[in-house]
């Protein structure tokens, strides 16, 4: 076990049992009386994840004293969610591997992965709808608005070398962080009231988000298949310039610039990502994207400062030291 | 103008001004503030559609005497739903033209409309969580997972000619009936309430909207492009039996047979909606699609019986003669 895989087991310990509570959710809201829809609802029952969304719901709950018996189900629906952004991303990407088992898309195709996608979120809208307050259904419509404008602007912008950090990080957050700020606000919101609180986790949940998708985009152009768990290399292939890549290229020679370009578009290459570390070092800048992932996490983890002392607490600090040090 | 364009006209004048509101409300809530968001959702802006369950919306709250401020918005809810399906059903299908303007999948690609559709998604559950009642988000949550249940049934269920009448209808009526049904439940109930009378316009939905199905799967059979105005043929390229199909199939003998199988599934088969009609008289098996379609339409009807005369149940029972004479 990685120091990453031993930390994350250490901060998830304290909600253990919470989380197989919010896991029983989950499965019991993918069970269906067709088999068709089972059969498939069965094969993704097994991308458990690592449910960082799900334990920011309960831990924010829990640090801020606002724990319910309905933060389970909240936990089950951000997850859900994110289940279902996941099966729509795996069509958008062609992504051959996710965690080690077969995607939706490869066994059987891209039809039915799309509704098992529309499923998926269907099932978190229809379980947000049964919960005492609309608080949930409200954050995660909106929430999920976000999300797919982030992914229709990042579509947009691909293969754009010109994309300023605040644009990049623009996009990435509405993809990526939206859904932390809202798990996050959830936890410590949920039924209604608490606003002051509810902002500073959300801050915190944005924060977090972001430095994911940082290291995330780091680990699609450096990482190792084997050990990310997933295939690799695919944001070049799909034209996708990440902080990364836009921070090499900013600081390249005219020359470097158009071999970077040629990476990312010149017909017939194989591998663009093994192309792109050939012409170009990519060292320092994925160096400068780790720097700014550390930074967004110190400024998350100040924002805890005022929460009580304890385990929930200490186990929201330690989402954001895994956040940086995870290699999958 | 052909009578069944002369009549739907007629049908929806009473409510031509509420149909222009919920028309500005789906336009609103198609607008975003990101450029690439609204360069898409002006595209699908364009798809106005007959507008035939956001119709029945304001109808069905007309014909009970329970029209308020919110049913502009619970139909342009309505319409955004099922926007949602057409532009992912569009992807599915792969369907070149729909509308006679070029499909989302077409000028853009299936990446964009994967997400369009699940942007679409999103703003209808957004603005029905804004509504003073429940009673919409927890209707079209449920309404939306049986659509897709539908969907991935026939998907599971394609290429299969031995499927019964009642398979048939039980996945047409939960692909397509299901969101006419929930149009009109909402529009004789919401708030809440009214359960008796709620029930009542559900099942006429649930009748009409059968109907509407079995006549467009004998378009996509018999029917002439430049007449209907989307692609057709596409159920037989996709493996869809479909009711005019099953028919012809069940009475045929084992040579005919044999030959609709091939018109499905031969390799290297063009036109195979063309070739089936070569190899088989469909002529009957539509006439009998007909007559089902004619028969559910008089049970929708009769179910109007109780309710006021007036414009409103007039233009409902219109509706149903609509639906069984329109050739697009």
């Amino acid at each position: 076990m990685s120091p990453a895989d031993a930390r994350l087991t250490r901060l998830q310990a304290p909600i253990a049992g919470d989380l197989e509570r919010m896991r029983a959710i989950v499965l019991e809201q993918l069970s269906s009386s067709s088999a068709a829809v089972s059969d498939m609802t069965d094969h993704i029952g097994r991308f458990r994840g690592k449910q960082l969304r799900g334990s920011l719901v309960l831990l924010s709950g829990e640090a801020t004293g606002n724990s319910t018996d309905e933060h389970h189900a909240l936990g089950a629906i951000v997850e859900m969610i994110h289940l279902a952004t996941l099966v729509h991303d795996d069509v958008l990407d062609g992504a051959m591997v996710r965690r080690r088992v077969a995607c939706v898309n490869e066994r059987w195709d891209n039809q039915v992965a799309v509704l098992l996608g529309d499923f998926l979120y269907a099932r978190a809208f229809a379980l947000s709808t049964e919960l005492s307050s609309r608080l949930c259904s409200r954050l995660l419509a909106e929430t999920t608005r976000r999300l797919c404008v982030g992914e229709i602007e990042q579509s947009a912008g691909r293969y754009d070398f010109e994309l300023s950090q605040e644009q990049y990080e623009k996009i990435a957050g509405a993809k990526t962080a939206s859904l932390y700020a809202a798990a996050c606000e959830l936890g410590a919101r949920y039924p209604g009231g608490n606003h002051d609180v509810g902002a500073k986790m959300r801050a915190f949940g944005w924060e977090i988000g972001l430095a994911f998708q940082i290291i995330d985009d780091c680990l699609d152009v450096v990482g190792q298949e084997e050990v990310v768990g997933k295939s690799v290399g695919h944001d070049v292939e799909d034209g996708k310039v990440t902080l990364p890549v836009l921070w090499t290229y900013a600081g390249a020679d005219d020359a470097t610039r158009a071999r970077i370009r040629d990476a990312y578009t010149l017909p017939g290459v194989e591998h663009r990502a093994a192309r792109l570390r050939e012409v170009c070092d990519l060292g320092p800048g994925v160096a400068y994207a780790e720097r700014r992932a550390a930074e967004l996490v110190e400024q998350a983890t100040a924002r805890l400062r005022g929460l009580a002392p304890g385990a929930a607490r200490d186990a929201l600090e330690g989402m954001g030291a895994f956040v940086l040090e995870r290699r999958w």
